[in-house]
């Protein structure tokens, strides 16, 4: 790892900021005026006042020279450094600049009672800041690789930006690495994208073969423990080779394997990874990696979520599903012998990692499935991708890594989209439901586990475009092309016979819930969603046309 | 409930604030154009196009008198309204008015589209905008009681904000309610203190016979049920009072009655709040109010976060140490067999209520365990109220209400600081642990149960304090007054003899964590905590004077 230089007015946040941005880098930090201090056995307000600014000045421009020369560091300067054009040069040529940019209002808060900042011991501290700002703030720029806004909430959130911003350029320096879904992806492209959710915002990396990349993963592991919990199913495929490569990084890693299928997404399994978790003595800097399927996902984030209140962890989503829409969001929990999903909690990953090659040993059923979230990204939010879709459905059924690629990062592009604006569903995110509510009556009608999930979320969305059309939101067109792409995407486009009654109780049509009747997600037009109640005879017209 | 009329620039988010606003205050919400539309039948940029601003303005001014005449209602003025020298005196005259300020960059972004803007439709809206603001923001602060900044980063965080301010204004007209932690309280005096932390700031009220005022808990409960968990010892003493406050304020209320005791701490209890909170249906808007102690507030606080992915909960904490230290910081979770408190979340209660009355019944021994932590937030933060304590441990011990409210207050006030400093324990927090490493040891090596957490805590203090002394931090006097003031706690001060080598053992001085021994934490001077770790010699001094 390259070297990473804070720059920066005092009272910025330097010290604090840099070590720990070195700490998750695992890189060391050195305080440019420790360093004098250190080396010279003095205070720097002790300098200042014996030998005079010119005379810190040069020492500060000695330690400067020799630091940026050495490797794998995180150095704060002292406010004044790029004061000398050969500090700016060195900075500048032989590591990251960040410029951690305060307003002076809040560095006098900061400063206020700091008798270590010798220049501004001096009647009128405002107006010395407002001067030291207007000569240092176009040098810091000059030299500046990224620039960081000090007036946020938070520290972690000002550290957690830096990280993506270097992951970010370090993608754009890479060949093949992308920053923004494009239809132009190859097998080999890699794609970087960055869920924005302030303090709690991730990277989603998508590629082939990025389990093999030890660095990529260990890179967002923090501490030196790292447990891996997995299925039976995927263990045998994966389960080694990440391993290796979390060892080969020095990590301590514990394994936690369980049983694959929903129906052990409960309570009994979550104890099994607490367990483990204890019996290692696992503290709280240790990260935990969901490796699998939507039920390992969810399972993991929550268990993440609750051991000691609060763990990292990362989302290693290795079917299609997972990788285009459970991974994102950070929905966890578990299952309820009284309902699915009842216990859990909003948690975000630290980082998801999506391996394209892992879809190579996919089920052809369980491809489908992830492709009918892809579909609905499309039918809802992007009129364009759902052309795309149509384009090359062909490609995506012989699992073509790069369009795949494509079709996995768009759908996350959209969903993070969609969860940024409305991060805990407190309503936008509904849109994401579009085709659930048939789905899910589907889903519980025939018992969970007879239609995989993504089965029924297609038909439902076939029925949803032809409840559109009957309220006149959308034309026969638009619901002759949702059919056809659903089952392009060998999903079904006929929905079982449960009977009328069954349907309407299904799906709680009788009953008045939140003031009134279920609301349905519905087209209008294709590409963008549209959230309505349905009168009942239309509804019962959509049962009959579809069933 | 008085009316609350929202003003601002357009496109300031009155009518989404003020929706879930009167939706939280259980109020009707109002906006006066969209009330001018339905008059009118005619949409705004109509009536601005063919009647002219002239017309719309009267029009306005027509439903402004009315509305403003009536009760119990959130009102979402126009832009304009204030022009009007009559609206603003009806809108001062008879209501709270929150002035929702927002700048003109933000307003540009989020009305960019917006064909029912009529005064936006311009060549130059920035211009236009900011001459709007120019003239109306004097005459929206003119009126305003609250200025609300809408630069904020969501609608939650800013509604949150409004109320906490209602709030406090509703206790600055009261009679015996403040809004500071004073000592001159008296039996009658109610608190108002408010938990800043954001989007998920909460208020706490301490004062007599709290669960006697339906109206103020009810406040809290935003959807139609709520569940009450609580004890087999608290439920028979204040589980009918509260249920009956709680359906008078028309409530659909579910009990939950748990055996009392640490040891049901864990996953099964969590599982029975589960049970019965599906069996009776209870919804996302559900809130869960915790009646007990500790044990109840932990465990009903990690139930909510965990239900549907986080339900409202209210912290009513009936003992002494609920009341001055567990009921804030948001701390929640349950025991593993290998580890307390080892499951668990972060999660804020949306209020703490602390009736001081419940204290009546409490038995004596818990009554000083809860003291130990009244003293341990004076000798680790404010030697003034160290002093307070002193010289009023007479009163405390007689269960003086006075005196009981002041020392509750005051420890909410200290602790409150600390967690919002350090809400996820990344540092400052670790000072609340003061006394906490010889407690623990002592609380673990005699067994959980043996001694109250309280007990352990106080000669644990003691210990501490002992060691800051031997360590030169402070001096004999200062570890003389904190015995002493252990001791008139009813609180012991000699530590039970475990074996030198078991002490060292519980503590884990021997094991290297995180990157060296152990960290103390230790007064210098009383009122000012100093971590850091101890030479083992003068830890052994220190076991050999205490025990």
């Amino acid at each position: 790892m390259q070297n990473v230089f804070l720059v920066g007015l005092m009272g910025a946040g330097k010290t604090t900021i840099g070590r720990i941005l070195a700490r998750k880098l695992g890189l060391k930090f050195i305080d440019s005026d420790h360093e004098i201090e250190a080396r010279t056995g003095a205070s720097i307000p002790w300098i200042f006042e014996i030998e005079g600014e010119p005379s810190f000045r040069r020492r500060e421009a000695d330690v400067i020279r020799e630091l940026t020369g050495q490797d794998g560091l995180v150095l704060a300067t002292g406010g004044g450094a790029i004061l000398n054009p050969d500090n700016r040069a060195h900075l500048k040529a032989r590591g990251t600049v960040i410029y951690l940019r305060a307003s002076v209002h809040s560095i006098l808060q900061r400063t206020a009672h700091d008798k270590n900042r010798p220049l501004l011991q001096t009647a009128d501290p405002r107006k010395k800041l407002e001067e030291l700002m207007a000569i240092r703030d176009p040098l810091y720029m000059e030299i500046a690789d990224v620039v960081i806004d000090t007036g946020r909430p938070n520290v972690q959130s000002m550290v957690q930006t830096i990280l993506t911003q270097l992951e970010t350029m370090a993608c754009e320096a890479a060949p093949n690495c992308v920053t923004h879904a494009e239809p132009s992806m190859n097998e080999q492209s890699t794609i970087l994208l960055n869920v924005e959710l302030g303090e709690r915002s991730y990277p989603i990396s998508i590629g082939p073969s990025l389990l093999d990349d030890a660095a990529l993963l260990a890179r967002h592991v923090h501490g030196g423990k790292v447990a891996i919990v997995t299925n039976t199913t995927v263990a045998p495929l994966y389960l080694a080779r990440v391993e290796a490569g979390l060892r080969a990084a020095g990590k301590h890693v514990i394994s936690v394997v369980l049983p694959d299928g929903e129906e052990y997404k409960n309570w009994s399994s979550l104890m099994q990874i607490f367990d483990q978790l204890l019996a290692n003595k696992a503290d709280r800097k240790t990260t935990l990696i969901a490796l699998g399927g939507g039920v390992i996902g969810d399972l993991t984030g929550y268990a993440a979520a609750s051991y000691m209140r609060g763990v990292d962890f990362i989302q290693v989503p290795t079917t299609l599903l997972s990788q285009v829409d459970s991974s994102v969001g950070g929905k966890t929990g578990i299952n309820h012998p009284l309902g699915k999903n009842m216990i859990g909690a909003f948690y975000q990953p630290r980082a998801v990692i999506a391996d394209t090659a892992t879809l190579e040993t996919l089920p052809a059923r369980e491809l489908s499935a992830g492709l009918a979230e892809v579909i609905k990204h499309g039918a809802i939010i992007d009129a364009a991708f759902f052309d795309w879709i149509e384009a090359n459905i062909g490609k995506l059924m012989a699992r073509d890594k790069g369009a795949l690629a494509y079709a996995i990062a768009r759908s996350c592009e959209i969903k993070a989209d969609v969860v940024r604006q409305d991060e805990r569903e407190g309503g936008l995110r509904a849109i994401l439901n579009f085709g659930h509510t048939f789905g899910h009556a589907i889903e519980n009608g025939l018992g969970y586990g007879e239609w995989l999930h993504g089965e029924a979320v297609g038909c439902g969305m076939v029925m949803a475009a032809d409840l559109s059309q009957r309220m006149g939101l959308v034309d026969a067109a638009t619901v002759a092309r949702v059919r056809a792409l659903v089952a392009a995407a060998g999903l079904p486009v006929t929905a079982p016979d449960l009977g009328t009654e069954r349907w309407l109780e299904l799906m709680e049509v009788d009953k008045k819930n939140e003031g009134g009747a279920i609301k349905f997600i519905l087209l209008k037009p294709l590409g963008a969603p549209s959230i309505s109640n349905a009168p009942q005879d239309l509804l019962l017209a959509t049962l009959a046309a579809c069933v």
